[in-house]
This record gives C-alpha cells, structure tokens and sequence, in this order.
C-alpha cells in the first residue's frame, strides 16, 4: 500500500525543474552556451580552495576511524564550538558549543527548527515573495504554512498585512533574508520593526512566537547593503544556515541551527533537535564535511561574480522599461513582467532561449525570477536576446 | 513553545550511550585500555585504503563545481546505476538505476521506506530481539511499530508469534538480517517460509504487505552463514543499506534504498522517496562520498578481526556455561544473562569493568549483547575479568 498522500504530490512537478530540464534539452540542440538559462539557483563558482586543501588534508592524514566514525548526533564537538566562536566573532553573539546543531544544510536545519518549535495545527507565517519549497517544508511537519502579503514597493516587509495575519495560533515566522527570489535585504529599521511587534504579540497571545531565520545568502552581500545578524534584534530566533551558496557546497549538505542563548529552552534545543533526527533519518551531516567546513569558516569562495552580474542586468533591465527593485543580496533578481501573466510572458521569452522563472509559485503574481549564477559573458550576450524579446512581442526598444 | 513530544524523549537516555559514556569515565581512571567495552557498535577497523584513494582523487582531481554541486534528488545518477549494477552481479537481481535512492545511511534508507509503504494507523511487525531505534523510527511516521517474540532457541523467526501478529492493518514487516543484536543470520529456509506465509496474507486481506530489509551488516558473515538476499525471495521488498559497517563509514552517513523492480509500483516508488525527502529535510547523502563510495562497491575494510573475535568469546562463554547461539555475522553476541534480571547481571559486570549492555530494550529480557569490534588483544585481556567476574558473583569456575 504505497501511501497516498507521497503518490499525489508525483504530479505537482516543480515548474523551476521543469525549465531547467527544457533549457537542457533545447542545448541539446542548438548547444547550452546558446541557452540563457535563468532558471536554477545552483553556484557557478568553484569552492573555496582553501575547502579542497581541508578536505584533502583531513581525508589523507589523519586516522581514518576518526575521521569517518560515527559522529556525535549533535555534530562534532569541535565543529560546533568553531561554528559557535566563528558566528560570536562575526556578529558579536555568545553561543557556546551547546546552541550549535549540525544538519544537511539548510533544509535539514528548517526541518529540525520547524518541528522543535511548533505542533501540528500551529501556523508558520512567512512573508511573498517566498522560496516554494516552504510548501513542503512546513506543512508536512504537521503545520500549516500561510503567507503575508508581499510589499512590492521594496520587497521589505508588508507590515499591514504581517499584523493582520498574526493570530494566537501563529507559532512562528519564517523569514528568508537576503531573499530568494527578490535579492532582497531586510534593513535593520524592517527587522526592529518586525521584531517590537512579535514582543508584543508574544505578550498578547501568552506565548513564545520564534522567528526561523533562513540566511543560506547571509555571505553573498551587495556594495551598501545594511543586513543585520536577525538573532541580535530578537530572543526568540534560530538561524539556520548553509554552506552551499557561501562556500559552493550544495552537494555537500552540509549547514547548521544555532539556538539564540536567550530564547526558551535554549539550553536543551540543540538536545531536541537531536530527538528529532532519530525520527525523521537525519543523524548528522558526513564527518569528513563537517571537519573540512570547520578550517573554512570564514572563507567564502569568490561570490564578485554575482555583484558583476546583478549590476549589469539590473541597468539592462532599467534601460528598458522594467520595474525592478534592485537586489542587496543573494544572485536572484526579481523584476515586474510585462504583462499581467508571468506564466505567459515566460512562455514567449522561451522563443528567444531566455529561460526566466514565472513568480505565481512564489507567492507574487506579476513577476519573474532570473537566477544570475551564471557566467558573466553569457549574462552579456544574453542581452540581445532580451532586446530581440521585447521588442518582438512588446513593441520596446531599449534607450 | 517548544514541542513537548520531543521534550519529554528527552528523559529517555539510551542506555547503550549511558553505559558508554559510563566506560569513558572510568577510562579516565584507570585508563580506557583497562575498560572492556563491548557497548557500542561502532567499526574498529579502517575504512578501505581504495575509499581513501578514491575520495582524494575526487577532491583534488575533479572539477569542485561538478563534485561538490548538488546532486539530484535521487542521488547521483551513475552512482545509483554503479549500485544497480553492483547489486545484480552479486545477487542475481534485475535492479535499474530507477529502483536505487540514495541515503544518509541506513536511517536515512529506513525513514523513506517506512513513510512510502505505511500510512499512519498502519502497523509494523518487527522480530524480537530488535535495535531499539527502531522504535522511534517507525513511531515517529505514525505508524505504529509491533514486535514479535523471540524464538531464543537459535533466534530465527518465532512463526507461531509471527503468525498470531500478523492482521490487516498490518503494512509492513521490518527485518534486519544479519541481526543486531543477536548477531543470527536468517536461513534461506526461514526467509522461504517468511515469505510464503505474506504472499498468503497479502491475499487474505487484499493489500501489500512490504518487506523492509534492513542490511546494514550484509557484508560482515562469518563462516558457512546461510544469508540469502531477501529480494530473492519476496516482490514486495525494500532493501536499506547502509556503507557504515562495510565499509567502516558510519559518520559519511551514506546507503541506499534497493526498490525491488517486482514490488507495487515499482517504478515510481524512488520518485516517491524524493517527495518524502522534500518534507524530512533529507535532500541527500553528501556529494563526494556519493561518488566515492561508488568506486569502491565491491569492497569491504579488512572484516576479519570481528570473526576472530567472535570465535574467541564464543569459546570462552560456553567454556564458562553460558547459553549462548553462535553468530552467523555483525560484530554482536547475545549470551543469556546468568540470573532473571539482565540489567542486575550488568551492573554487577561493570564492577569487573566489563561493560555489558542488558537486553531489555531489545524487546528479549534476561540477555545481553556485547559489541566486540574493538582489538583481539583487548578481547584475550577480558577473559580473566569474566573468569573474576562469574566465579565471585556466581560461583562459576570456567574449564
């Protein structure tokens, strides 16, 4: 009896994958350097060497029993009291080696701090545009995921809508800063802000409401982008974190929760998370990457790229008429389309081998995601394809 | 609000774990060489030198964008084919790519098999004497995991119990095979029998009832040991593997699901495993081991010592009048305790700094299980503490 539920959701394909898959197919055919492929948010740069040297090093000279053994179901000891100091260093916090869990990167982290800190029938709010995996993240923990309303001016938060979405029921906030797909940051005056209300509310209500702080872009930063460390503005918080945009290591699974020392409970979380693995089939990250992250912490791979490419596509875009609210963050920008049904407008920038990511799944109709890790001279020859496209179906010519 | 189900896992301390932080303790006393430990099942021996060969190979010689990015979400498309292949060479099998789903080891096989047969409500039947994470790791889906008593005679299947147990909410019987803890081996003669009595059910109450083969000590068999592939034997089959034991990996954390090619739905059940690992935070096992272990599917560690010393305590426990059934494989054996209540006899063991671990939690009272993958040397050095140990405590006098 295969289960019912896991057979229903076979249909629902994912409409990011499925382009990436006709971006492959049509490079099939006219060679992929041809496809301007926006679609997915996979890092094009190389890992830190400084990773590789770790890693080489760890898996050549030392005792092998050690390095592949089993490890703690915390993460190993010195792994999480490096994460813990580097993260103090960085952001002037005082974790200790306790508050630091280690998961298969930020997925295994939201699946951990989600269950820690709701119960089924609790609600989790999270703010549109937002990364459509939260779907399945939240709701199959047993909870309901509901969304507050983008606010398309800049993307920073729609307050209006955030307060009028808080209920009793509201056990946490999902927030996603630097943001997939808009690129962009929260400001320090949005997350004062964001935090003074859930005080309140948490007050109100008689209960914890904890911010589930998603920062796998926390590294990749633009020139004057104001990112505050959220965990410093409110007590309730868990950061959960990746290595896979910083270093390039999505294949690696490798990332962490860390428990703010002053939120509930903060001294038995990580423990808890612990309990959660045993029934989901987490049991830690592999040992050799947790050991070879710990050299690195603070290195990142050469991110300049995203910079480069954000800064020419969005004047491009500009020059053209487009609405876009230029990104502080992350290599997704996220611009209005040009007309009402971003599926559509999608479907038509198809014929010019652009391949851009309509917004209906992300929660914020009207738009689309392009994906900008990408080789810079592809970014450039892929602007006469975008000229070529709005002139043709839209009757624009660019300045 | 922190989830109070996991809250209150946390005053259920596993007595293996606290009887090994115990055997550190007192290392720092009297000098961990002086603590027979035989709590934990943790590899003694190196990984494979051709594993090390392999990983350093990749890290340094392959392009890190390729190597460290991600995976799909069924694993590695031509490790999952390395592993079909592997499969069908070595036991005959029919396996495509499409039927292997790669894991964070055999927990991360174990909580996608279970979540893809079962439904919550559903039962799980499983064969005392059992790992007890079993129990939170059937549990913890919804279903509800059932065991049958032990047949202590030779620790085969109690078919009478089996039979008695078996009903229609009945979805799934979960095996493990070399067995921890009894170390038994199930007979071609057993799985034959296993099988004919869940076709017959299958057909009595009109559904599938799926055999989840938990082999992580496939490799690990000792002379003459009769282990069929169970697959063979039975269409509705899962096998879980996982790479710790074999080959010495266990904090890679990395296995597999072996959907059988004529199980229900046979093509599609890895597609599910996907969609299940959306919602645990799964997203597979890390990249460079995936591809590692790859090259190296046909090898083991030096398995050895654990035979040596199985012979050697097998010899010594029956030379003092121990109960006790000889080992097939693992690194376990579960002699009968020498008095009614095991967790007594182990306490009273721990004087001797024997450190034994009772049988109670694995669902067959009045054993206890020791894990001998620690030297030969230190093996030969705790009989003299056994001979202490039996003599003053229960006035036995070896041959």
């Amino acid at each position: 009896m295969i289960n019912e539920m896991y057979k229903a959701m076979l249909t629902g394909k994912s409409v990011i994958r499925e382009l990436s898959e006709y971006a492959t197919e049509r490079g099939k055919v006219i060679g992929y350097e041809n496809v301007f492929d926006y679609s997915l948010g996979n890092p094009s740069v190389p890992c830190a060497d400084e990773f590789t040297q770790a890693l080489s090093d760890i898996v050549k000279n030392s005792d092998p029993v050690a390095v592949h053994g089993y490890s703690p179901s915390l993460g190993i000891t010195s792994v999480r009291t490096a994460v813990a100091e580097s993260l103090n260093k960085r952001f002037g916090m005082d974790y200790e080696t306790k508050h630091i869990f280690m998961t298969s990167g930020a997925a295994g982290a939201l699946a951990h701090a989600l269950r820690a800190v709701t119960k089924p029938g609790d609600e989790v709010l999270t703010f549109a545009p937002y990364f459509p995996e939260y779907n399945e993240y939240v709701n199959k923990t047993g909870a309901i995921l509901k969304t507050v309303k983008p606010n398309t001016e800049n993307f920073q938060i729609n307050f209006n809508d955030f307060e009028a979405c808080l209920n009793p029921n509201v056990a946490a906030v999902l927030i996603n800063s630097p943001n997939n797909p808009s690129g962009s940051v929260c400001s320090t005056e949005t997350i004062k802000k964001l935090a003074e209300i859930l005080e309140a509310k948490q007050k109100e209500f008689g209960h914890d409401i904890f911010i589930i702080s998603d920062e796998p872009y926390r590294e990749i930063l633009f020139d004057g982008a104001d990112s505050p460390y959220i965990s410093k503005f409110y007590d309730n918080s868990l950061s959960c974190y990746s290595f896979s945009k910083s270093l390039s290591l999505p294949g690696e699974r490798i990332g962490y929760v860390a428990v703010n020392p002053r939120c509930t409970d903060s001294d038995i979380l990580a423990v808890i998370f612990g309990q959660i693995s045993r029934g989901i089939g987490h049991n830690c990250p592999a040992s050799s990457i947790q050991l070879a992250v710990s050299k690195v912490l603070d290195k990142t791979s050469d991110l300049s790229v995203y910079e480069r490419n954000m800064n020419l596509i969005y004047d491009k875009l500009v020059s053209l008429g487009f609405e876009v609210v230029k990104p502080g963050g992350t290599f997704y920008i996220f611009p209005k389309a040009l007309e009402e049904d971003a599926k559509a407008f999608c479907m038509k920038a198809k014929k010019y081998d652009l391949i851009l990511v309509p917004s209906d799944n992300f929660g914020c109709p009207g738009y689309f995601r392009m994906a900008y890790c990408i080789d810079t001279e592809k970014v450039l020859r892929s602007f006469d394809a975008f000229d070529k496209f709005v002139k043709e179906e839209y009757g624009i010519s660019g300045k």
